[in-house]
Order: structure tokens, then C-alpha cells, then sequence
């Protein structure tokens, strides 16, 4: 999992059933440091805790762990068509005991 | 989860069987002000949502995340064989609030 | 997903028993123009295809994608241990409307 | 796999149901020599270890293995929304037989 | 998958249940000519094929693939917390037809 900060939106109508009416976000990998890392950059899915323009969030990377997060998927015992996903909402992080950002 | 431009199709008429009928296409990572980035090119199944060539489409790319979506796999409860899937056509994106491509 | 194609074969008589009677085959990147991209080599399973020696075959790696493709593992209901399958051997294929391989 | 350092903590209070009380941790890669790897930094989910800061650690990086380990998910039958995780503290390791770290 | 040589071991006393008696091997990738790939090492899970040290084996790295391959796991239908897993140990191969190692 990896540190990001919001930078976007993407809009789209066509997209397959389970993710109707999800968010999409642009988000930009930080270091420890809270500065963005080179160039990287992700189309994140928000399964609901409503990340803002500039916040700090915690993206995980991967299918399988981030499957059944929707409620609409947990229903029908189906994994998400996503696997990028914001799983937290970041306050603050500390490198060996002292605050490194937040 | 990237963007990318739709640009080319590939027949293959041996498959494993949850492919039967399935389109593949090739897609091209583009950024966020809608350029080709580097050479990244994958293989792509577009699971129904029949995206044409030249359209902007949001790529999947891990496994789980994208098992069972075809409606064949689910009746079997089982993964579609396949790890780059195209999960929606993309209308148009922003940054920081202001639109960015589309 | 990505095309590749057969470069040699693997032989394994100690392995786990889900890969009983498998092949296991060499296989190499290749790019759209249909020539081998750097030294990018995998080890990857052939599920029942019978992929040949040159053949161009599409490619998949990532675990849970693939899993239970064989029917042994349909059976128990089990992953298949291995993450890089051929899930179909190419034709040809296409860019922007142009035949560019096969 | 890889061997890894504890050099921080993430603090989250608005985050998915499934990591409510769970820690998150800075891990930082190490080679077998015990020295960082470059600047590779993950934040990891810590399941129930304890782990400490600076504790060498054996980090899991992808989602479907690591998936329902936390009991809540167990119970759920639900996949766990972290894809890096720490599933052992290392005492040593030994490399063609001689002792190497620890 | 990838082919590698058996160079270490790493021991770990607290670790997640799943992994309780299992060995835990340092791999170091090789290319198709038998000789190490740079500097890249993984700590692989030996779900017990028993490699030794210098052995060449076939490595799966990714989760869901070699998920509920130990016996413990199937028994709870858990997946292993484990990414990086020893298939099979190898025996020789061949490139266009010709023996190339083993």
C-alpha cells in the first residue's frame, strides 16, 4: 500500500454494473516526506469514504485483497472490477518516532 | 487503474473456453493530458462494453479483481482467464478541478 | 495480458500435484511488430492449448485470474499453482485498422 | 517475499470496517545484508504481530494471500482490504549455509 | 513463473499460523543459461517439496495462484499468506529444441 494525495476525477457513464454510481480519483503517489514521487499516477476507485481534492489517502494496489468491498458485491458474492482502491483516510504518519506528515 | 487509448484487436480462434466470443484489444497507456506514454502496451478483453477503436477506456489489470465479471464465469463460479480487463469508457477527466482530456 | 512467443519447454517431475501432466513452456515477449522484446522471458503453464515451439500465444500472468482452469482443480474447487498460463495461441492481429501481425 | 524494516507507523482514523483496529507500519526493504534496498518504502498491515520499530519483518506484497488472515474477515468470509502484510518476524537467515543477518 | 536457485533460509519463530512448520528459502532468479539474474531474491514458501540448497526450482510469484495449497489451508479454506511459492524442482530444460540446462 502506498501513500497518494487526490489530484482528480474521472467521469464515466459506460463502465461495467458494479461500479455505477462508485467515484473515481485521480491520485499521485507521495513519499514519506509528502512530496509527490515522480510522475506516478493511478485512476483510484473511493468505495465510499468520500476522499477530497488534496487529501492524503492510503491506496491499495491489487485485486483479491480489495474484492467484496461494495456492498453490492458482497450481495452477490462477486469481486469488484477495480483493483485500485482507497482503503483510508490518512492523518498523519511518523518515520522512527517523529512526525514525518499529516 | 489507467487510462488508455484503444488501438488495435488480436484474433485468436484457439482459446481457452471462457474467452469464446470475447473481443481482445490492444490498448495504449496514455497520461493524463491524453499522450501515449512510452511503448506500455497490453492485450486487453473487453468484456461487453464493446469500446471502439480510438476510444479512451479504463483499464483493469490484476486478476481477481476482474474474476467472474462475464456472465458464462459467474453461472460457474469461476475466474475469467484473463488479467487485463477494460472496465469502463472514459467521458473525461479533471485535475485539480479543471478539465484535462476527454 | 501480452503476446509471446514459444521459445523451449521445462522439465519438472518433482512438482506440486495440481502441475501433474502439465507442459511448462518458455515463452518471450513480443511486441506488435511481432519481434522479441529485450530478454523478457517466462516460464509459463500451457492448461490443454498444445502451444508449439514459434507459435505466438496470448499470455496471461497473475494467480487468481487463472485459477482453476484445469479441470483437476475445477474438481477440488483449488487454485492452480501456477501464474503465468497461455490462454490462447494468436492469429494475427491489428493496429488501427491494419493487419500488423500473425 | 522480501525482508523488511519497521521505521514507522501510519495513523488512520477514517478508514474501510475490515482495518478498524489494526496497525499500520512503515516497512522499509532490506537486502541480505541487513541494508536498506534504495528508497523502497511500503505501508503494511500488521495483523496481529506486534511488530516493533526496527524489527526485521517478512512482508507479503499482493492480495489474494493475505486475504481473510484477520479474524473478522474469517468470520465474514470477506478478503481483507490490505495487499501488504506482515506475516512473520525474522530471527535470521543464512545464506549457502552461513549465517547472513539477524 | 520464473526458474531459480536455492540460496538460503530465513527463520522466523512469530509468524502468522498458516506458516507454522514450513520452510522458508532465500531463491535467487537465473536465466535461461543457468546464471543469476542481477541481484534479485525472493524468500519463497516451501509447501513442501523439499528443496535443497543449490537446487533449481520453479518459483510462483503472486497470491491467489498458489492459495489453499497446503493442506492446513484447504482443511479451512484459507489462503496461504504467502506470495512467493516453490511449484516444482526442476530438472533441465530446452530453448528451440536444444538442452540448455538443468
Amino acid at each position: 500500500m502506498y501513500l497518494a494525495r487526490v489530484t482528480g476525477t474521472v467521469v464515466a457513464t459506460q463502465k461495467l454494473s458494479p461500479l455505477t454510481g462508485k467515484r473515481l480519483l485521480v491520485v499521485r503517489k507521495i513519499g514519506l516526506d509528502g512530496e509527490p514521487l515522480g510522475a506516478t499516477e493511478d485512476v483510484a476507485l473511493d468505495p465510499g469514504l468520500d476522499a477530497g481534492l488534496d487529501d492524503v489517502v492510503l491506496v491499495a494496489k491489487e485485486g483479491a485483497v480489495i474484492a467484496t468491498l461494495l456492498d453490492a458485491d458482497r450481495t452477490e458474492g462477486l469481486p469488484t472490477p477495480a483493483n485500485v482502491v482507497i482503503v483510508a483516510i490518512v492523518d498523519e504518519w511518523s518515520i522512527a518516532g517523529e512526525p514525518a506528515g499529516g
